[in-house]
C-alpha cells in the first residue's frame, strides 16, 4: 500500500496526489512552506490527512526555525499553514493542537522543544490510523451485506495517514466477512473518485466500479445500492456535514430512494462552535479544475465557473455518523457533543 | 450561428460536435452508412437533432440506392439508421415519417421518389426550427425573471435544426426582456454543457456559468436558481422522462428545494405506446467516454466503468412539459395524449 505521508529526515514525504493514479511520485517538503503549498495544490488532500500534514508542516517550521526569533516564528508557521484551506476543520485542530503543547514546552530549550512538536506530529499520524481502524470497526455492523456501497470523492487511505474514514468502513466490512463491490462517483473537477478511490480500493482488491457523479441517482433508484458512504471535512454541532461538493446531491438522493446516507469522520472532524452547517466557511477554487482536465481544455476560453470545493448536508439528510468513539445519530446536539467528550 | 446540420448536393454536412468548442470543424457524410456512423460517435447529437439527421440519412441512401432493388435497399437503409441509438425516440419518429412517404410515393418512378424523399427530409428540418420557436414562445412566460436558470446537457441550437428546446424557451425569455442568467452543468461524460451550451450562449452574449454536475444541489438549495429547463429523449404516456444521465438528480434537488422543474420537448419526442418510463430502453456507452477526456486517461487503466447515457426522471418530479402545442401538466395521461392529438 502507498503511503500518503511520512515524517523523514529529509522533510515530509507525500504521494503527489494531483498525479495519481498514472504517476506514482513522492515529493518531498523541506520547508513548511512548502508542505502549506502541498496543502493549498492538493498534492495532499483529505479532512485528516490534511491535519496531519499540517502538524508536520510545524514541526518541520520549528526544526528550521532560528531560537532568538522562535515564538515570532512559531506564530508565522502557524498562520501560513492555517491559511492554506478554510474549509477542513482538521487543519486547525491540528495545528491547535501543535499550539497548545508549544505553549508548554516553549521553556525547556531548543531541542527539546523541536523533539516534541516532531514527537507530537508523529503521534498525530499514528492516532490517525488507530482512529480510522476504530471507525472502521464501528461502521462494519452498518453496511448492508449483498449490496453495494456508493461513496463520493476519495475518503480513503489517501485522505488519511491510512485505512481511510469511508473507505475505511468499507474494508472492514469486507473483513469482516461481507460480500459487497462499492460503486466510486468521479467527482468533478478534481476527481479524486475516479483517480484515487477506484484506485485504492483496485489495490485492495474490493470490486469496484467508476460512475460519473451525475449517475448517482439513476442508481440510488434502482435499487441496488445498499448504503451511501462518505466522509467529511467539518461537522457542525447539529449535524449538519461539509464535505466535497457533490455530497449534499448524493445525500438528497439517498434519502429519496430510501437508502441509508452514513458519514465516517473522526472526532477531529466536529466543530462544536458552529451550531449549524451555513457557518461552515466554503473555499471557492480556482476556475481552471473545471475548465481543464490534465491541462487539456473542456470549456469555452474565459467562460465563466464557479468552484465552491464543498457543500453542506443538512444534518436531516444523515442516517448516522461514524466515529472512532461510536455511531451517533438524530438529535446530532445531544449525541455529537456526548461523543466528543 | 453556427449550422448543426445542412442538406448539400455533397451530402449531409455536419459541425463536428466531439470537436467543439475548440475546433470548429464541419464534416461531410456522403453516404446513409456515414450519416448512421455520425449519430453512434456523436458528432451530431440531441434527440431532434438525430431525428433530423436520420431523415437526411434516408433521403442521401434512397438517392444512392439503385433503382432495380430499391425497396430492399430502402429497408436496409432505415435499419441501418434505426440501429445507431436506441432512446431518443425522435429517430424512430424521423425514420417512420420517411417509410410512410415511401410507401405513399414508391410507384412513382425513381426521380419522383428521390425527390419526394429529400424534400420531406429538408421539411423535418424547417418544421424543426419552426417547432423549437412555438416552444419558446410557449415556455418563456414560465422562466422567472431577474433569477437563474439551470440547465443540464445541451438541448440547444446544436441538439436541433436551431434554435433548441430548453435553450429555445431561455432564448425566448431573453428576447422578451427578462434579466436571466444560465448556469450550465458540464454533462459527464460527454461534456455537452461545457462544451456545448456554455459555448451556444457565451456566442448569443446570454451572462452563463459553468459547473460541474454535483454542483447543482448547492446552487438549487442556494435560492438563486429560478427553475431548472432540460430537453427530453423520450417520454412516456404518463409523462416519465428519459433524457441525459443526470437529468433525474437534478429533478429531486429541483423538488426538494421548491424550485420548478420544466421539460421542453417537440411532440415528436413523445412516445405514447408506453405506459412509464419504465419501458424506455437506456443505451449504455463506451467505459472510454469515462476514463478518458479527450484522449487523455482520468482512471486507473482496467478500472470498471457503468455508462448509461440517460436516465428516467418520474413525471412526479417534472412540474410542466414544454410542447409546441401548448404546455402540459400534471395528469400527464391526460394532458400530453390531448397536446398530441
Amino acid at each position: 500500500m502507498v503511503e500518503t505521508i511520512q515524517w523523514t529526515a529529509q522533510g515530509v514525504v507525500m504521494i503527489d496526489q494531483t498525479r495519481l493514479p498514472r504517476v506514482e511520485e513522492y515529493v518531498t517538503c523541506t520547508t513548511y512552506e512548502e508542505v502549506a503549498k502541498a496543502i493549498v495544490t492538493m498534492v495532499i488532500r483529505g479532512a485528516p490527512a490534511i491535519g496531519v500534514a499540517a502538524a508536520m508542516g510545524v514541526a518541520l517550521g520549528v526544526k528550521q526555525a532560528r531560537p532568538e526569533t522562535l515564538d515570532a516564528e512559531f506564530e508565522k508557521i502557524c498562520d501560513t499553514l492555517a491559511g492554506t484551506r478554510p474549509t477542513a476543520v482538521n487543519l486547525f485542530w491540528a495545528i491547535d493542537r501543535m499550539k497548545r503543547l508549544y505553549a508548554a514546552v516553549k521553556g525547556q530549550g531548543i531541542e527539546a522543544v523541536r523533539a516534541a512538536m516532531e514527537a507530537e506530529a508523529v503521534k498525530v499520524y499514528e492516532e490517525d490510523i488507530a482512529i480510522n481502524k476504530a471507525m472502521g470497526a464501528n461502521g462494519a455492523p452498518l453496511v448492508p451485506d449483498g449490496k453495494t456501497v456508493l461513496t463520493h470523492c476519495n475518503a480513503g487511505a489517501l485522505a488519511t495517514a491510512g485505512y481511510g474514514t469511508a473507505l475505511g468502513v468499507i474494508r472492514a466490512a469486507v473483513a469482516a466477512g461481507k460480500k459487497i463491490d462499492v460503486y466510486a462517483d468521479e467527482t468533478r473537477p478534481f476527481l479524486q473518485g475516479a483517480r484515487l478511490t477506484a484506485w485504492e480500493l483496485m489495490q485492495d482488491g474490493i470490486p469496484t466500479k467508476l460512475i460519473t457523479d451525475n449517475m448517482a441517482g439513476h442508481f440510488l433508484k434502482s435499487g441496488r445500492i445498499g448504503c451511501v458512504i462518505v466522509g467529511a471535512d467539518r461537522i457542525a454541532r447539529n449535524g449538519d456535514v461539509a464535505n466535497k461538493v457533490g455530497t449534499y446531491g448524493v445525500a438528497v438522493l439517498a434519502k429519496e430512494n430510501g437508502v441509508p446516507f452514513y458519514v465516517a469522520a473522526p472526532i477531529s472532524t466536529l466543530d462544536l462552535t458552529l451550531d449549524s452547517g451555513d457557518q461552515i466557511p466554503i473555499e471557492q477554487r480556482p476556475a481552471k479544475e473545471v475548465t481543464e482536465v490534465f491541462g487539456v481544455p473542456v470549456a469555452p476560453e474565459n467562460v465563466e465557473v464557479e468552484n465552491p470545493a464543498f457543500d453542506v448536508t443538512p444534518a436531516r439528510y444523515v442516517t448516522a455518523i461514524i466515529t472512532e468513539k461510536g455511531v451517533a445519530r438524530a438529535p446530532y446536539e445531544e449525541s455529537l457533543p456526548a461523543l466528543a467528550k
